[in-house]
């Protein structure tokens, strides 16, 4: 691996009520300058909640996604408040999202979407022993709500708006994390 | 599912460069009105690969990402330019970032990143009968190319600079594929 480049200079170039976007001038090692330009991430951080009910399943959402203009099926997730404890954010946005909340939550891996341009990073937290318990989200509408057995995602991927890069890769990773440990 | 919103207006809030965000106004089956900002899609789409050399081994790459600020090993992938078809954009990203060409090209899978507010997609193609060939990239410095057995993605989830959620996606989805084949 070569050492860090050295960032030349880094400014704001442009920016909405949600996204900034950062120039970074770079010097590699072997003198090679560069400016990149990369995507701000959110100020602390986001999760993506991996929540199984007692038969195995998955809770997956079903909502309205406007960045891909469809609806999507995918895990629940988003973003940390500020001072938030991770586990509790997953624990509240799973009650927001799903209606249930998890009795033993566990942090499992931090993902990057992706590392060339965008800095956002997102955990991943397993949810069990789950009980019902809503809390008001800031959704449109009714989110739907379709559990999946961990122990076919084979089957999940023939699901037309199954689409997300982030939620597979949680899914995997959580199936094999409660295989490993026994629990499924 | 509900039937998809209506679109009240979509407007460009900012642009740089290389990103363009878009807010869009949506007004829900329920009659809920709100506004969304999402970043627009590269133009002809990007593809990331997985080239599996005859003693099952992915081809991963180690290079310097600009969002994340750090080196980051993940599979290699790039741009789909314009009228280019997804194998050829795999397998001139391949020969530019590893030096290798497949004979033998699959398209796998579409991948979505964050639906919720980027339209990029990424394909996945998976490569394979791999020969030597070298085509110039536009990376600032060489990259360092590592072999990784398909068969040990636990052992690559140790690796501290391995975070990137699509290329982790992806290869659980190559490994399951070949497996299913018989030729992993």
């Amino acid at each position: 691996m070569s050492k860090y480049p050295e960032i030349l200079h880094r400014r704001m170039v442009a920016r909405s009520r949600l996204f900034r976007v950062e120039a970074v001038g770079l010097r590699f090692e072997n003198g090679a300058e560069v400016e990149y330009e990369r995507l701000a991430g959110t100020s602390h951080g986001a999760v993506i909640i991996v929540a199984v009910d007692g038969s195995g399943c998955a809770q997956l959402i079903r909502e309205y996604a406007a960045g891909t203009g469809r609806y999507e099926l995918g895990l629940p997730k988003g973003r940390v408040e500020k001072d938030e404890p991770l586990l509790d954010a997953a624990n509240r946005e799973l009650q927001e999202e799903v209606g249930l909340a998890g009795r033993e939550l566990e942090w499992l891996r931090s993902l990057s979407l992706a590392p060339g341009y965008l800095a956002h990073r997102t955990e991943v937290i397993v949810a069990r022993d789950l009980y019902e318990s809503r809390l008001p989200g800031d959704e449109p509408e009714p989110i739907e709500v379709v559990p999946w057995p961990l122990d076919d995602l084979a089957g999940l991927l023939d699901e037309p708006d199954f689409s997300e890069a982030r939620s597979l890769a949680a899914l995997y990773l959580a199936r094999d994390h409660l295989r490993d440990k026994g629990v499924l």
